[in-house]
C-alpha cells in the first residue's frame, strides 16, 4: 500500500463518517416515530450522548464499503450502518457501567451513567439495541423484506448470548478465572470479533450477493476482527491513556490474560502482519474495488489510538 | 360471562404457558444457534432463570388466541409469543437491578441479579431482548419475510424509547416529580400497555389480517393494557405480599402517583368495569371465535395476583 492508498482510505472513513453522523443525529431526535407515543428527552439525550461522540464509525465504513463492493444501494446501506453503529455503542454504555467495567471515561468524556445516572444508562442502552432493529426492519431500509429479516437475524446471531454479549460475560469472567489461549480467542471472537465480522458481511447481504461472497466477507471480517484486538491489545500494553481517551495499562494491571501479555510484543506484531496479509488475499478476486476494505484491514492493524 | 367461559378460559391459560414453556425452555438451553461460537452457561443459566419463572404468560396468551382468531399458524404464533415473552423478561430483569426499582424478590424468588449478580443480570436482559428479534426474524418463524418484518419492526417500536423502554424512564423521573394524570395515562401506556397493544396486534400481523383487523386489535389491547394497569395499581393497595409474590404497598409508601391514588379504589372498579366492556365490544365483530379473548380480558380486569 502506498501514501496515496493511506490517504484516499483516511478521506472515505471522514467522509463515511460524516454521512453516519448526519443519520444518526436525525434517528435520535426528539420527534416519535410512528407507532409511538412519544420519546423522553432525558432518555433521547442520553442516547445522543451515548452514540454522538465523535467515533472513528469504523463498523459503519465497513458496512457501507463491503456493501459498495457490491455495487448495493447507498441508502440502504447507511442506515444498517447506522443500525449497526447503535448497537456498538450501546455495548459501551452497558460496559461502562459501575457493574460491569465501571468506566468514568469514554472519547475523553464523561460515560453515560457519568454523565446522566446509571438506570438512564441502562435504559438508553437498552433504547439503542432496539432502535438498531426498528432501523433495519422498516421499509425505510429500502431493501426487499427477505434481505431486512436476514440481517435483523444476521445482527441478533452476532450480537446475542452467542456473540458479544457471550463475549462480555466471558470477558468478566476472565478477571475470575484466566482463560487459556483457546478461550481467549474464543472470547475475543464473541466480545469484538462477531460485530465486525457482521459489519463486513451484511455488505454482501444488503447487495443480495450470492452465498459465497457472503462467506468470503464473513472471513474477511473475522480476519479483522482479530487483527483489531490484537492491535487493541498492543495499544493498552504501549499507548498513554491521552492517545486513546481511555484509561491504558489496565489490561496489565488488572493481570488480564490477552494474547499479547501470552507470547509477547513482537509475536503480536507479526500476528497482525498475517491477518492483514490474510484479510487482503480473500478480497484479490474483487480487484481493484476493494482497493478500500484492503486499506481499512492495514489501518485495523496499525492504529495508533 | 358465565363461570364455564372462566374455566375455559383458565384451561386455555394453562394450556397455552405450558406450550410456551417447552419452546422457550428449548431457546434457551445451552446449544449454540447457527453462526454462533458458543452461549456462556452461567449466561443461560441467568436468561433461564429470569424466564423460566413459572409466569402466567399472558402475553404469550394473546399472541396465540390472536393469531388464532384469524386462523393463523399455530406454530409461528408460538414463536413469536415466544420472542415477546423474552422481552417481556428482560424488561422485569432490568427493572429489578438496584440502579432502577432495586427488587430482591419476583414471584417468591430471587431476582436475577440477587441470584447471579449484577452485571450478568444486565448482560442477560441484553441477550434476551436480542434473542426475541433472532426468533421473529429467523425462518423457522414460518412466515413470510414481509411479515417477519412487520412483527420486528412492531415489536421493536412497542419496547423501545418510544414504547416500554421511554415509559420505563418517565416511571424514574415520576419518583422525582409527581406526573398529572395525562402524564400518569401517557407513561403507563408506554411502560406496560405498548407490550400488552403489540400481543394482539401481533395475532393479526402474523395471520397477515387486512389494516382494520390489526388496528382493532391494537385498540382491544390497549383496552387491557389499560386494565391490566389499573388492576395492578389497586391490588398494589389492596392485596398482600404472599398473594402476589413480591413486596406490596410500594407505590402508597413511595407517594407514587397513579390513577387510583388520584380518583379512589371505586371509580378505578368503574373505570375498569368501563374498559372491558369497551374491549369485548371491539371484539364482537368476530362472535364465538373472540370467547377466550374477551374472558382474558375479564381476567386482566378482575384478577387477584
Amino acid at each position: 500500500m502506498t501514501n496515496d492508498d493511506e490517504m484516499a482510505f483516511e478521506m472515505a472513513l471522514i467522509r463515511r463518517a460524516a454521512a453516519i453522523e448526519v443519520l444518526l443525529r436525525r434517528l435520535l431526535d426528539d420527534r416519535p416515530l410512528s407507532g409511538e407515543i412519544a420519546r423522553p428527552d432525558r432518555l433521547m439525550a442520553a442516547m445522543r450522548h451515548g452514540v454522538l461522540n465523535g467515533g472513528k464509525r469504523l463498523r459503519p465504513f465497513l458496512v457501507m464499503e463491503s456493501a459498495a463492493l457490491f455495487s448495493a444501494d447507498g441508502e440502504a446501506a447507511l442506515r444498517v450502518a447506522a443500525a449497526l453503529e447503535c448497537v456498538h455503542c450501546y455495548s459501551l454504555i452497558h460496559d461502562d457501567l459501575p457493574a460491569m467495567d465501571d468506566d468514568d471515561l469514554r472519547r475523553g468524556q464523561p460515560t453515560v451513567h457519568k454523565a446522566f445516572d446509571e438506570a438512564t444508562a441502562i435504559l438508553a442502552g437498552d433504547a439503542l439495541l432496539t432502535l438498531a432493529f426498528d432501523i433495519i426492519a422498516g421499509e425505510a431500509t429500502l431493501l426487499p423484506a427477505e434481505r431486512r429479516a436476514a440481517l435483523v437475524l444476521a445482527l441478533a446471531r452476532a450480537a446475542g448470548a452467542g456473540g458479544m454479549v457471550g463475549g462480555q460475560k466471558l470477558d468478566l469472567e476472565a478477571e475470575q478465572a484466566a482463560p487459556d489461549e483457546a478461550g481467549i480467542i474464543r472470547l475475543q471472537a464473541m466480545k469484538t470479533g462477531a460485530l465486525i465480522r457482521f459489519a463486513c458481511e451484511a455488505g454482501a447481504i444488503i447487495a443480495g450477493a450470492p452465498a459465497e461472497d457472503r462467506e468470503r466477507l464473513a472471513e474477511f471480517g473475522s480476519a479483522i476482527g482479530l487483527a483489531f484486538q490484537l492491535a487493541d491489545d498492543l495499544l493498552d500494553l504501549t499507548a498513554d491513556a491521552s492517545q486513546m481517551g481511555k484509561a491504558t495499562g489496565k489490561d496489565a494491571a488488572a493481570g488480564k490474560a490477552t494474547l499479547v501479555a501470552l507470547h509477547g510484543v513482537n509475536w503480536a506484531r507479526s500476528q497482525l502482519h498475517g491477518l492483514v496479509g490474510q484479510a487482503h488475499a480473500l478480497l484479490d478476486p474483487y480487484g481493484d474495488k476493494a482497493a478500500l476494505l484492503k486499506e481499512a484491514a492495514t489501518f485495523v492493524a496499525t492504529r495508533n489510538s
